[in-house]
């Protein structure tokens, strides 16, 4: 062990329990998605004894981080944002080496990361995630007193989230996920997805040094690599842990439901795992504007070599004429496409194992292929069946993770409705629609919505916009607790719970409890917000 | 099968599924708790095919009723208030037979269920639940358009509810969680505890009137009572059911997490398990009113035979003479107190098992207990014991249901925040303190906002408000999921999740999120409030 200044920028290969660098027997090494030659340097490899103790540091920093006031937290997500941007091409050259993604789509995430680290921070000021509620005494009410009763929202307690691959930034070391559970005053234990350990590092680096810049408790943030599935499950089994941010497969965020649900304190996870994210073409839009359906189709689809949870893997279609043209239309931008490079050399293998596996099912044809790609690239695909097909085997909605997907041809809309209803909880749910469109569309927006965290006209489910009113959420299987969403102000709920103090005096309230109201918050009292937001 | 009218206020025995009376082979009876003797009639217990039926109701009521507006639905809720508190007598006298319970804490728990049904109607009408959220389009914005975002809370899905023996009312058929789940437009299909049948099937007659009155789809409420735990596993092993409320023991609580997690989709369980809602003695309160401190404990104690969750089951102070003197007091005041009938001849008996084994634990003493009881009543009892042997043995501090606590002598008040810090979640915390100890208190309440859902200076935490501030709740294993309450408003939000809409068409918008509002709702609009709250 020894220590290392906050402020370096260096990539050492380390685990960082708070703000030790610490270096293990065992390690690992990132590759080049495009080659699979190793890539330099070795990474320490976290175990029990790292878990264990960036957990004890998370429990010890949590009383402190948890009760600091709006603007020192705000503060603290806004440094952590200034040293991301901080890290400049160092950061954008190894994110490049490790993921094989364009420069753009990397910029782009960090643009998206530091964005939401601001997000949050302006939502910690205005102290709306608070909710404070007072409900004065009532002394003389019959049969019984009121009791003075004030509630607030706290922080949960120290939470682990497991970096993303598809996201080296964004929904990885400092994403969504830690953004919004460090807005909401939990320390954070980041599990360091292997695949990016040096982007991983380095944005670690970037946060311990933002709490070192703001003299916040090491604890807040820890950050363990590894390749091992045991170190996550050990994570997660921590009594010190006490919720879960994951984006992943369905089988690592299943994994992870059961470690949790098996300790002898249960505990939430917030697992995105999949989703076929079904595009329904209306009739009128498809017989009037079906070449550049498929054109935005495919586009969509092969963007960022297809490795988006919100990828549209499903297209469901009333059979004729217009669908066939469709069909048509996307194939051949689906054979022009160039073939993307993608993630890890494993998550190519199972994009082509799950293809190869759907195209022998019976009643599935391969409609287009995209060209041979070289090493680490992945040649788009469409498949084509029919929807009694699906609904005779549910498997067939199944995620085919990268830039794959199916198109389903229906008897008519009643049909189109039976698929949607056979399908589990999705991400998102699209409608292709002209105005003539709308009565039928109708009928199926309220279906859509039980399936579904969004809903969209006219559009494509990539790309999610980081605010207020977005979900990026669902029922399960498209993630474990359909009830929350991990993109957008809401996310901060996923790690608060309610207290509620009554008759206390003034002076052992919390601030945000206090009459006299020292972060200046906007409260309900006795049902009214006072003072009036905006007033 | 028959079909009976709606109105029906007369107890037949039956399970009731939707609008359908259904009688079954297997039977059971209620008991008179102070004897033991049964009860008439005869009720049908509920199996796996009455399950079946009702989930399959309650799917078919919820595209309908979840979409009802706020008036339809709070006209409903209203109907529901208005339909128990006609059933008058009847229902008082039934449920003082089946329950044991004085008449005056029934007709107050009847207010209370009328009471909390209003609460939501006009929570509902409020639409704030719905927290609607729009972020209109950005078309012009660099690099990329911002689409139109708009976001509501819809219901959940069927929910099934357990009814508690111990709030025969409040918590049972149309108790605080079949009301906040109906608030959020879930369907609820209750499981109905064996101790009160004729109490609950005049109640669920009472819904079940009340949506016949509403003309709403009956599958909105079903009513299966039965005394196995089997019936209450299916119910939420149902793949139709989507979240759970439950009040009980921590076992049954359990039992049902495991079901719920082990379902091909998981589902959310609210359960409301067990506590011992420490109170903490502080030096000046216990010098300056240690006896008024020893009566207010015996009434919070004894009361309702001490069968409430929020029950005072273990008191910490420092040790000395002051304490000493506050066991003397309390002890009188048990010895002098009222054997209470119990609910159940069950819950009576593992009451006395309780007692028994935890007077025989290393280090604990019998300080006091009441006088011998006839059939079904219960002596309370003072138990004491060291800090030390808490902390060396974590079960002394598991809950004696019923009028049963425990004494802890601390030798500091260091060791009264260890024992704290060693306790599980708890439902509530209280202080009883004076000014001169308020320093002390300070560093105590954060700890005690880690480890409850309430904190309470100078009062006792049996009584909960019903009120938009209260938090009945708390960390594991006080309930399954410590980011809920029970009471109090906020307990809608158990059954809502959060729903997107994209550039959708206004025509295709759900009411809450049109342009035209037709709900009338404050809804915010790019971060702020429109129209401003009470403007």
């Amino acid at each position: 062990m020894s220590k290392e200044p906050a402020s370096d920028a260096t990539i050492r290969g380390s685990v960082l329990v708070g703000a030790t660098d610490v270096t293990t027997a065992e390690t690992f090494r990132a590759a080049d998605p495009a080659t699979g030659a190793a890539l330099e340097p070795a990474f320490a490899s976290a175990g029990a004894e790292e878990v264990a103790a960036a957990c004890a540091l998370a429990e010890a920093a949590f009383p402190s981080f948890s009760e600091t006031d709006p603007e020192a937290r705000a503060g603290f997500l806004e440094a952590v944002a200034a040293r991301i941007a901080d890290l400049g091409e160092t950061l954008i050259a190894r994110a490049t080496a490790e993921t094989g993604l364009p420069r753009a789509r990397l910029e782009g995430e960090r643009a998206r990361t530091v964005g939401q680290l601001r997000m949050f921070a302006a939502l910690v000021r205005s102290g709306s995630w608070v909710q404070a509620t007072i409900d004065p005494a009532q002394h003389k009410r019959q049969p019984l007193p009121r009791p003075d009763l004030r509630r607030r929202h706290v922080a949960l307690g120290p939470v682990a989230v497991f970096g993303a691959s598809n996201f080296p930034l964004a929904f990885s070391v400092a994403g969504g996920d830690t953004a919004s559970a460090l807005a909401a005053g939990c320390p954070v234990v980041v599990k360091g997805h292997p695949a990016h350990p040096g982007t991983g590092e380095l944005v670690a680096r970037a946060v311990r040094g933002a709490a070192a810049d703001c003299a916040l408790h090491p604890g807040v943030f820890s950050y363990l690599p590894g390749p091992s599935n045991a170190l996550g499950a050990a994570l997660v089994a921590d009594p010190r842990i006490k919720a879960v941010g994951f984006t992943g497969s369905r089988g690592g965020g299943l994994a992870l439901m059961r470690v949790a649900a098996g300790r002898a304190e249960p505990i939430p996870v917030y697992a995105e795992m999949s989703a076929v994210n079904p595009v329904l073409l209306l009739p009128a839009a498809l017989r009037d504007r079906g070449a550049a359906l498929a054109a935005g189709f495919v586009q969509s689809l092969t963007l960022g070599a297809g490795q988006f949870c919100t990828n549209p893997g499903l297209l469901i279609g009333i059979a004729g004429p217009e669908l066939d043209a469709f069909a048509a239309a996307a194939g051949a931008a689906i054979r022009a496409s160039a073939p993307h490079t993608m993630l890890t050399a494993d998550i190519r293998a199972r994009f082509e194992d799950a293809v190869a596996a759907m195209a022998e099912r019976p009643g599935v044809t391969v409609a287009a292929r995209g060209a041979a790609a070289g090493p680490g690239g992945a040649p788009a695909a469409l498949l084509r069946t029919q929807a009694s097909r699906v609904l005779a085997d549910p498997t067939l909605a199944e995620e085919m993770f990268g830039p794959a997907a199916i198109l389903v041809a229906a008897a008519d809309i009643a049909e189109v409705a039976r698929v949607v209803e056979s399908l589990g909880g999705q991400l998102t749910a699209t409608l292709q629609l002209d105005p003539a469109d709308e009565p039928l569309a109708a009928g199926l927006v309220p279906l859509l919505a039980r399936k579904a965290g969004r809903i969209l006209a006219n559009g494509w489910p990539t790309g999610v916009e980081v605010a207020p009113a977005m979900v990026h959420g669902g029922p399960f299987p498209a993630t474990s607790d359909g009830r929350s969403t991990s993109v957008g102000t809401l996310a901060i709920e996923r790690f608060l719970r309610p207290v509620c103090y009554q008759d206390l005096p003034a002076a052992l309230l919390p601030p945000p409890l206090r009459p006299d109201n020292p972060w200046h918050l906007v409260r309900r009292i006795d049902g009214a917000l006072e003072p009036q937001p905006g007033g």
